[in-house]
């Protein structure tokens, strides 16, 4: 999916959402019963009820992994079910030195059928780009995260006072165009997305910290909108743990809904 | 494993090697076979041959992975294979927002056997600690990695003319002990160790880029070695790839003595 279709796709559900496959067995409905079976109908019932209210699904593979082999078969069974009209974003943070960042990069492109990968910036360009060498498949590169230990290193400030977000996604735009690359940004420094959009004005951000951990939808997007959005905000717990019985379904698709009316509006507001 | 264990292995086995289980499929001997069964032979193979030289394994997930469910199975049978004798590293570079951590160190710690993970620390200590609670095990922490585009970010000084690297394990220290806390040193980067050393000097190093990397043994060990040794160095391609034929385990025990008797030498020149 290239830029041009994610734009086409915002459009017409007038939604830059991306909903969080992060199912924890012990928050899944009872009624489901338990182990990684009822994990992926729980993914079915939360994909089903939000299909047409967003335009990705982001699965966090720690989540997956956790429930070991059969673990690896929900994930790859819930990508495969997403299917082809939502961005599938692994959310992995994944990043070694080039030969094993390539195989990676395989796992997640290849094996499995997302569309684009998580990355950690921390070591460096020949860790990122095994990832872009696959045609039309996206990086989604850490800059400024939406968790409290983002200001442990992520502001450290340069002898220029250019912090290190900042250096991340300016030496990033070398390595890749926006196109093919996209940034983490968190919604719970709204303040910063004015000088995020400057750093980055043609990339999407993939804006996690609404909901949950508190970041503020509107203010995201009206200093981070560009000409073709350039923003997909993500909600996990918000949406996927709204209720809790045998109508998680209803619940989450009304969360959801909540979230979708609130871009309908910042669409209509910011979008050039 | 708790330091002083380990500390007891390495002068009983006058080694600090970590052997590197890293198998790409299309470098396993062709008599082994092919697909997952192959790669769990290869392995096996690889660690009857260097079990009395090295007191450390490190699997590198990203191999696995790329085999998908099976390549799972492979991991943890793996790990089990290499029993209670040795540290067993999962090479995973892992770091998220604290509820995710927190699945990736349970999956690791309790999932499978592994004693040590590998951590990237870009997001901050919340993204570090939940692998802290789990009594015995370590966290490996990034901080001056041995592949080339270490050179991208890790160096990053601040105002004060403190890198990134020397930030990033001077704040982790107020984390965790160094009975719970080891940092990645690469072994590229020889002239730095001094300088590494004294900023963390009761901790032990996990230092890749021997061999295929092109890093200096003798070198690290002059100027990184402590009182209880403190550093594991690691060999991966080096070893496991020493030889391509039906003799391949022979070859790597080889190339592992080799190293092996490297150590016995540095050891007995800088143990205080």
């Amino acid at each position: 999916m290239n830029r041009k279709d994610l734009f086409g796709l915002i459009k017409q559900r007038k939604s830059f959402l991306c909903v969080g496959l992060d199912p924890d067995p012990k928050r899944i409905p009872e009624h489901l019963g338990t182990g990684p079976a009822a994990v992926y109908r729980f993914n079915q019932t939360i994909i089903d009820a939000t299909r047409d209210l967003c335009v990705a699904y982001k699965p966090n593979t720690a989540f997956y992994e956790a429930m070991g082999e059969e673990g690896w078969q929900v994930l790859r069974a819930t990508l495969e079910y997403i299917g082809d009209d939502h961005l599938k974003i692994a959310d992995a943070k994944r990043g070694d030195i080039g030969n094993t960042s390539r195989m990676y990069a395989s796992t997640f492109f290849e094996n499995l059928s997302a569309d684009a990968v998580t990355v950690a910036p921390y070591m460096g360009e020949d860790s990122v780009k095994p990832f872009l060498d696959f045609e039309g498949k996206w990086v989604i590169l850490l800059a400024l995260t939406s968790n409290q230990g983002s200001n442990d290193f992520q502001f450290t400030a340069q002898e220029d006072g250019q912090a290190l977000y900042a250096k991340v996604m300016q030496r990033a735009q070398t390595w890749a165009s926006p196109d093919e690359l996209m940034f983490v940004c968190g919604a719970t420094h709204p303040e910063k997305f004015r000088e995020l959009r400057q750093l980055a004005p043609d990339s999407f951000f993939l804006v996690p910290g609404i909901g949950a951990q508190g970041g503020d939808l509107e203010a995201v997007a009206r200093h981070g909108m560009n000409d073709h959005c350039g923003l997909l905000v993500n909600s996990s717990r918000g949406i996927i743990y709204a209720g809790s019985d045998e109508e998680f379904g209803t619940a989450a698709r009304e969360a959801a809904a909540k979230l979708q009316r609130q871009m309908v509006s910042a669409l209509a507001t910011y979008l050039p």
